[in-house]
Parts: C-alpha cells; structure tokens; sequence
C-alpha cells in the first residue's frame, strides 16, 4: 500500500484546547432526542424544529451534542474549539496550506457558536475549529438534576480511517501527541490515540473503511453511572441499543460502555482515565494478538463494532465516498482463519472463553 | 418423560437457616489455594497439607468453603446450617424416610463442624445438615484485611439437575421456597431458584445434565467489588478465568460475574438481590425466549456456561452418574436452530448483538 | 432505678416477619410529601387530601410509610408484618395478657392493611400487627425510576424510651432476638439493637427521655446513593436537612446518614449492614466510652441526634406523656463533665478532633 | 493593610505542567512511611535511611513525595514540574528578577530529578521546578497492587498566606489561572485556587498566617475508595487522623477526606473535580458566609482546619517566619462572634445543625 503521507504545511498550528462538540444528522429528530434526552439525560440548551442542542452537566459552551434533522444518517463536524480567536485564522490558514477545502463563517455553522472555520481534512474528515461561544450555566452542582448515568463530560471523538500512520502523521502535525496504539509485528498499525487535553484522547483513528466516525463518547464520575444506563435501558426494553460493554478497556485504562443510537450513531460512555499532559508521558503500545487490548477482561469484542460506522458529510452535505482499508483488519487479526490471541504472552493454551473462538 | 416425584415424607422438617458451606474436592491444592486466597482473597481460618477451610470477612462459623485434595474435581458437600441440634436428628430421619442412604457423625465430617448428616439425596447430591461449629472472629469490621473485591458473605449454591419440576417438588418438601422461575410456553421449567433464608435463594435448581454443581456464589458489598475482581484477574494475566459478565442478571436483579477455578468449578460473585422472606412474596415467573431473563443488559451466555458443571461425589467420594436431560435445554431454547428471543415481547426485529444470533 | 420489668405473659407469640411501615403524624402535608416524594424518591402507592402512602423500590406491600396531616408532629403506628393471619389474633391476645389497651379492626387502620391489631404497648408504643395486604408492583427492576439516592427498602425503627434493659426483656419476650448493644462497666445500657428479619434490627431502643420515635431507616443499594442525597440537598440549598453523618456506623458496620422531615422526624438512609439469621450470632457489645462505637471514624455526634425525638400517639391520637431517663445519659458519658472516650483502648492521649471535645 | 504587591518581571515565564511533589521533613521516619505507605498504601519507588520516594498508581515519574527525616516537622518543597529543559531556565530567571534566592543544582536535590532550581518566593515558600526526572512504571493497569483505598494521581498543594491578593497577583503572573475563590462583600478574599494543569487547582492560597503549607492532595478514581480509607483508619483505630470529612466540597465540587501524618502535615484525599482547561472558563465565587462553600452539605469545619497547618524551610533548612494574617479569618468571619452564615440567601432561621453554632 501506497501510503499518502501529508507533508505537515510551514504555517503555524493553531492551538486546539479540546473536542468540543460533534454535529450528527439523524434520519428522526424525536426518536434521537428521545435517546439522548430522556434515556442518556443530556440537557437541551436549546431546540427548534430541525435541531436539538445539548450538553453534559458539567459543559459551560454552549453545547456538545448538535443533532439535526437530515435524510441520511451522519456526521456532520467534529468540531473543536481553539484557545483563541486567532487560531480559527490559524486553522483556516493550515487546512489551505494543506489543499483542504475550508469554509469560514464568522457567525458560526450553528446556533451559539461564532466565527469558525469548517473543513474537509486530508482524511475527508468534516473538521470545526472555533474559539467564540455562548457561555450557559455549568451545572455541576446542580445535583437535583443528575441521572443515576449522569453524563459529565464530552470526552472524545473516535474516527475511522484506511490508513491509520498517516493519518497520525497529519494529526500530530496538528498539534495532536499519541498516548497509546495498536501494533503488530510487522509493523501494522490498527489504531492510534491522540490528545489535545491532557487525557488519553480527543479523537482516535482506528482502522478500517472510512472516513467514518466509529463514536463520540461522554464521561460520567463513576463506574455505577456506566452500569445504571445498562440497568435503565433494560428496563426500558431497549437493551439491543448496548452494543458492546460495560467493560475495562486495555487501551486507555478506561471503564467503557458502547451504545447505538435510533439511527445506529455509535456513542460510548467513559470513565476514569489517566493525566497524559507531560510532554515525555510514555506511549503505550498494545499488541494486537494481546487479548485484554480492547477488553482488559478479555471479553470478546462483537464483530458490528469493528466493521459498522458512521458516515461523514462533506461541506456541502453530501456523503463522502468510504475508502476501503487496505492493511489488514483489526478483527481478521483477533479472529480470523489465521488469527491467534493470547491472555498471557507465549502461552499457547486455549480456555473455554468465547472471546478466544470469536 | 416420566417425573421422579419424591413425595415429601410424613416426618417433621428440618428447619434449615441457611446454605453454609461446600466442601470442594481439587486435584492442586496448591493453585486453588492461589485462586481462593490470593486471586478472591477469602480468609483462611485452616488448613493441613490437604485441605484448606475459608470464609467470608462477615462470617463467623468456621468456614464456608473447604477445599481438599483429590484425584478428581468434584463437589463432596452442599452443606446447610439447621437451627438447633435437633434439627440434624431430623435431616437424618426425613432423608431416611425418602429411602435416601445417609451417614451420621458426631464428631463431624470436617474440621470445624460438629455433629452432622450427610446424605445422598434423591436428586442425587451431596448435601449435609449441621447446626454445632466452631465460631470465629467476625471480620466485618477488619477493613484493613478488606481487598477491592472483598467477598462478604457466601450467598448460595447452584444445582444442575434433569428434571427441575420434581426437583422443585423434593426441596419445597424440605422447606424451601421459590423465589423465581423460568418457563416456556409449553410449560417446561427450565430452572427454578429457592430460598430459606430471605435472599433469592440459597439454591437453584438449573436443568441440565445432573446431578452437577454448577456454581457457588459469594457476596460483595456493591458492585464496584466485582468489577474489581475483574480488573486484578486482567492485571494478573487471568482474565480466562472471567467466564460470564459482569452483568445484571434479570433473575434476582443481582449483579454478577462467573468466574471458573483452577478445577473448572464455577464461582459467582454476586451483589444486591432484594428481601423475600413474606410467605406470600411475589414469585417471578421468566419467559425462557426473554432475552434479558439472564442478562438484563441482554448480552450473551456464552456455551459453556450452560453445559459445563462440576461432577458431585457420593458418601464413598465416587463421581455420581450424569443423567441427561431429556427436557427441552434452555440453550438450545435461546440459541437453536429454532430457538427465538425478544427483548420487547411481540417485536420480531433483530438487532446487531451477538445475543441474538448465539 | 427500680426497673419495671414486664413479665412475659404465658400465651403464644405472633410470628413477626419485619418492621412493615410507619404510620407519621405531619402538620404540613404538602412540605412533607416534597420531602418524602421529591426529595428522597419514594413511590406514591396513593393519596388523598390528608394522606399520602408511599414505598420503598423493592417493595411489594402496599406502603412503608403513611403520611397524616395532623395537628401535631408525632408516630401513630410502627407496624410489623406477622406470618399468618393467626399472628394478629396472637398478637392480640398476647398484649391482652400484658395488660395493655388494644384496638382490633378488622378492615384495617389504613388503606391498603387488612386485619390489624394496635396496641399501646408497656413502653407506651403505639404498636401495629398485621398480615393481610394489598399486593403492589414490586419495582425493583425499574431502573427507568430510579434516582441516584434511590430507596430500595425500609430497613428499621429506632425508638427511644428511658430504661433499655426492661424494654429488651420486653421485646425479647415478643421474640425479637438482641444483635448489638451499647454498655458501661457500670452494667449502664445506653441501648440495644433488635431484630426478627436476619439483619442487624428490626427495631432498636435508644436510652433517652420516652416514649419517643428516634427514626425510621431506609436502604440504599451501595454508599454512593447515600452521598447523592447530601449532594441533591445541597443543590436544593436544603443542606441543614442533614443532622448528622454521611458515616460509617461502629454498631451494624453498615453506612448512615441522618435527616431531618419538615417535622423535625429523623430520618435514616441506611445500607450494608450483615446477616444476622443464625441462633448463635455473636452479641457485639460494644463500651460506651469507645469513640468509634456511634461513628467508627470517630466523628462527633451532633448533640441534637442525642436529645431530639418525635412524640408518640396513644390509641386515641393523643400524645403519650414522656417519662425522663434515670439512667445516665449516654450523651452525658460521651461529652460530658466527668465524660471521656477512647480510640484505642487505654490510651489518654487527645487529638485535636472535635470528637474528643464534644 | 498595605498589599505587599509583587510586580510580574519582564522575563519570560517557565512554562508549569503540574504541581509534581512535595518534599516534606518528618520527625520519625518509620511512623510517617507506616501511615504513607502501610495506610495510604502509596508506592516506595526507592528509599534509604533517611529518606522515603513515593508515589501514586497512575504516575510515571519518579516520585510525588519525598519523606526525609529532619528535626522538625515541615515542608522543603512544593516542586513542580515544567514543560522543557529551558523553562528551568527561565524559572531561574523569573525569581531572580523578582529579587527572591535561588539556587540552581543541575543534579537535581532529591533522587529522581535532574536539573532543578530551588527558591524562596516571593511569599516564603521554597518553590522547585524541574524538568529532568526519571521516569518509572506506571502502574495504572497493575489491579493487583490496588487497595481499597488507592491513591492514583497527586493532586495539589494548598498553602496559607495572610495576603490572598498579593498571592494570587504574585501567581498569576507565573501563569497560573483562578478558578474559584471565597470573597466577601467587603472585598476580602479568603482563599482561591489556582490552577496550571485543567483541573481546579495545582495549588490554593487559604488566607492564614504563613507561609506555611495546608495541604497535599491525592486523587482517587471514585468516591468509594475514600470512605475505603476511613473504614480502613477506623479498623486501625488511627480514627483521630481523620481531621475533617469526607464530605463533598462546594468549591471545586471534589468529594474530599482531610487527614493528619504523624507530624500533622495535613493529606488531602480529593475526587472529581471538574475541567477547567479554557481560558474563558468560568470563575467561581464563594460567599464567605455561605455556608456550603466549604461543605456542600452544611457539615462544619473543625477549627483546627482552618487554624493549624505545617511550617516551611528557607533553602538552608530553617524554618520561615510566620506572619500574622491582618485581613479578617474565614474561621472569624464563619463562627466568630459576629459571624453568620446561610443556607439559604436571605434566610434568617437557624436550624439544629452544629454547623450554624460552630
């Protein structure tokens, strides 16, 4: 495979603080809010016909969550907010510099934010970079309002890309410094973790037919928060929206959930990472044959979260063409005819765990 | 298939407080000691070079598990604490009266425990009867011995047997009662749980192949426990021990993780089922084709959970015969050729969960 | 003291399942159904004008608690469940032949309660009996209803009245069993902890001015709901609704918070004490003077908790007179002139805690 | 008062990752590494004679506290970690334009960290600041290692300062943000936090007489594993360590535990605060007279937290100078003769709470 690497443009970066908000269009505004309002419990900012804006508890811009009406569904931006006004000149300047397509609205793309630039990354990725938004109360001490699963915080966005080193390339050359990844031996790379913030990440990329976006995931305080959303979908009857989880992720530490939304939008609820905000903090490579890589139980991951995702629109709103990847899938080398895992390193024995046949 | 029903002797009930113990025969001693004592950190109130008698922090009789060495895996005793003395006296008569081979000993079968009965019952288990112990310190309030997952109380025992209906019928004749079932249409019974104490139960009978013990189940305080059991079995490189979850189950409503032993005997950990002890307390009756009868999340059983279970040993400690099954089996009933499952009772749609397909 | 021992009377005694609900005088209906309702999360079975009957999550009798608008703060029953119906008429008979007023009805006192007996009690308690009930949905797996400080169950009562010692004989005689108590080396009882179901009480008397209600208790599933009531009070600016803890209890081991009801009637929000069940469960006996035993991380106890409590009703509505407490006061031992407590036993050393100076 | 106003130099600031450690002189070296290490269950990275190197489960570099024995009980560095190699530079150079001493060892003053300068700043307290450090594991994913109660990041620092403004001037121009304070309305500030890392705070100026150092903090994942802590000092009956808590913070919304070493320095054990990480993010003031600033459930605070904290070391080891706070106390002004305080704005009812009287 040819590999397209993006020269990193001689122009300054702009200074990205953190994923900010994720724009998704879904195919039934109600069945979406009634998702992310009444089962997750985000709190509307605002609303309109065609548009629903929400926020975790802790959130003081205007929103994370912007779903709007659409015929298809996918995802519109990802959109990240920068540390000063500047830097959406900067970003502007940078994606121009690298022969993206930029659009810059100084009124904003959406209600409550301001000047931002949209683009269409090397990637094909639908990218926002803002810095102006509307401040909304904080409601972390608002504990009158939490849900047993109240979600605080947004976490990050995790993307689906062919080519997962070049896309590390451009991404580091904006700013963005891995915490962990996915190897093998020969060299593969399945999956690479990027942070602005000092967290293990704001958006991932992980392997496999894009672009498209794999998930955006929420924070809650604690671990019960994640296992209460479980126990109150199932009392919903709706427990076929639990993809995969709850579970201990390998990569990243993190207690993790995964949820389809009404239009099948992946969202994950996260918890209890660990500070990556050292220049030197030591990255993390996992093996791709290490069991407890993406399950630190070992648990098996279900096939649909490797191959299914989200699509991503263009400026213009129109889907993006979805290029197939060409290194080999995460999920051949976990299960398929020659795949082989391990629980420890060397150890040849298979136990009776679904997750060793899957 | 023609029902064994044991018609219930006309000789005064043992009043039985509880399950208390079961006394486990493994063939390395050495690395269920690990697994018991250093993976699950229960405490060791004995041991010899042949066996090793444990209990929970809350506990104050002697043990609750005893692990002896021996050729073969297998289950020696399901034993029950009675209420006074004379109780033993009456477990005796009334499993002579069912025609059931017992054998008495004053001075105990094992260390700790003093005079007892055991019999072969007519389901073919080893079950015991005993009300004098030893007592030992409570370490409920020894929180500097705690662990994350530190196992409070043993909560009950898991019984696979053919024919639940008669099953049901021999130990409600013993003063049990049921909590919760699970059924088909058909009128099938696919595993019934019951209760002496005011918990879910202190055993269940599940249908399959038997007599086999299918798990014992220790308490946790909450649910983070489990979870850190979970954790340390990855840390150690043990997460093939993890078998089934976490999860919730929808029987109980308790929390759960099903762990297997060096042996391959099974052990829950369980946390936050609910008060039963009204004589007219609610029996909840589970469709077999619910998909969240078992998990309330919806996730899969994985295989071997339903057909995989410890041999039981007689009163000379040789392995009792298995007798198939000869009612329909609540694995093929989920997952068969023919089998079907809903999570919303009337809704035909299928979702992308492996729950679903396996 | 001449204490004023009451005989146990030579007739049958009920068979009494649990403390069943109480039955709570209000003067201000509405206040008190935003605590009872909105704040802590209890269910409304029913109401009317001057009525509200509310249940805990995994109940399936009719009610815990009824709410009364009356002219007064004060407890017009504390009601426990019998096994059979037979157990009212023994209840009945029984306090007969201590020779105390009682009131038989055969429709009930309250909605939902079939044949009941009331009884002012030799305490001066107004005490309930019944077994027939109106069957409600258990909502245990509701988890759609569930709150992060959700209430599971009603856990106990507390009642204070001024000589322990005969109100143990008393109640031991009605066949409530002695779990824990607290002591002095004088033989001073400061109070005792009683049970029927298998957890640490049913019922205890606290040494004080009485007849009084010291509180009613509710369970939550883990600790975290504990402090997502103090967080949710906080955000209601209803902070000076806490009297006393979050904490862990030395008597009971289980996690305690007290509250305070529009009234002035004390609430506690209880979980994880441990089974109690067996005949022979040790007697923890714990010395007055040891700092941990109310709090077993030696926080003080705020003197209200020691010297407030809710007046009774007799039979016809009427406040019981109080009688004072002879007995040394175990407020007085703790913080007093003469008082001294201990960390470790034998030790004279002082912290800087307030513990040691309240 | 006259403000003793630091004017910022005109020198470039160093850029500050973190707090990193704190290096604290103890009087009994064997008591203080039995309550960091046996109770706390900190992690020696290495130690010798004299000196204990500590550190918390998720950190990787060398250590978080040092423990060194000494005469007398006190602090010799708050030390913090900076971006590059240079900004040790332009670290030394800020405090010299400032006029304070400095003194520079490119060996580091403590094992595990290289190039360091040491300085008396501008307030009294000896400031480190490194980049040089080795770096060790990070044992995040080593659950078998976990206690209950398992300390994971360092946290922050707090120190006391009589002048709360000339210090937040003074560290703001080093490039600190505030993020909360606590204000009256006659314009004194009584502490606020200040922070470099996105959390609340990398340290906190209380106003007291100083410098002297308030606190350390160490962050837990969940609230749980601080209750572990208490339970755990209770078992030990090491109950009088607990100083203050736990309780929930209004400022910061961390759930926090205060508790004393055997010198008295005071640990903090501190979760879940919230991301502070823009640079418009919102600042939030306190009352003074507020009553759940400091205790989101109105609990009160022990006098000794706001009077006693531990002395600091001029870069010769001498204990600085106290001085006398002029500005009005928090303690004075919460429960002092004319002090006041609300739950509720404008509401003038005092309730039973200790709270209100202390």
């Amino acid at each position: 495979m040819t590999r397209k690497l993006v020269p990193a443009p001689d122009v300054p970066v702009p200074d990205i603080l953190r994923c900010a908000y994720m724009e998704i269009q879904v195919t039934d505004l109600k069945a979406s809010r009634e998702f992310y309002v009444d089962v997750l419990g985000l709190t509307v900012t605002a609303e309109d016909e065609n548009t629903v804006y929400l926020r975790t508890l802790e959130e003081f811009i205007h929103h994370n969550v912007v779903l709007r009406q659409g015929s298809i569904a996918a995802v519109a931006a990802f959109s990240f907010r920068v540390r000063a006004p500047e830097d959406v000149d900067r970003a502007e300047a940078y994606f121009k510099a690298l022969g993206c397509r930029t659009e810059r609205r100084a009124e904003g793309f959406v209600k409550g934010i301001g000047d931002s630039v949209r683009v269409e990354d090397p990637l094909g990725f639908p990218y926002e970079f803002f810095h102006d938004v509307e401040h909304v109360d904080r409601l972390a001490w608002r504990y009158d309002l939490y849900t047993p699963g109240a979600l605080v915080r947004l976490d990050h966005f995790n993307q689906v890309t062919p080519d997962v080193p070049s896309a590390v390339k451009y991404i580091e050359g904006l700013g963005f410094r891995v915490t962990e990844d996915i190897r093998d031996g020969d060299g593969v790379v399945y999956a690479a973790w990027m942070r602005r913030k000092p967290t293990v990440h704001d958006t991932a990329m992980t392997g496999g037919n894009g672009p498209r976006m794999h998930h955006l995931a929420f924070s809650t305080h604690e671990k019960h928060n994640i296992l209460a959303i479980c126990d109150k979908l199932g009392a919903l009857r709706k427990s076929d929206l639990i993809e995969r989880g709850p579970g201990r992720h390998g990569v990243s530490n993190a207690f993790y959930l995964y949820l389809r939304d009404p239009d099948g939008h992946r969202v994950e609820i996260y918890t209890q990472d660990y500070y990556t905000g050292d220049p030197d903090n030591p990255v993390v490579s996992w093996d791709v044959h290490d069991n407890q890589r993406r399950d630190w139980w070992g648990n098996p991951v279900v096939p649909s979260w490797y191959t299914e995702a989200s699509l991503v629109l263009d400026l213009d709103g129109n889907p993006q063409p979805v290029t197939e990847r060409s290194d080999r899938s995460e999920m051949a080398a976990t299960i398929g005819a020659d795949g082989f895992s391990y629980t420890r390193k060397g150890d040849a024995e298979q136990g009776f765990k679904l997750g060793n046949s899957l």
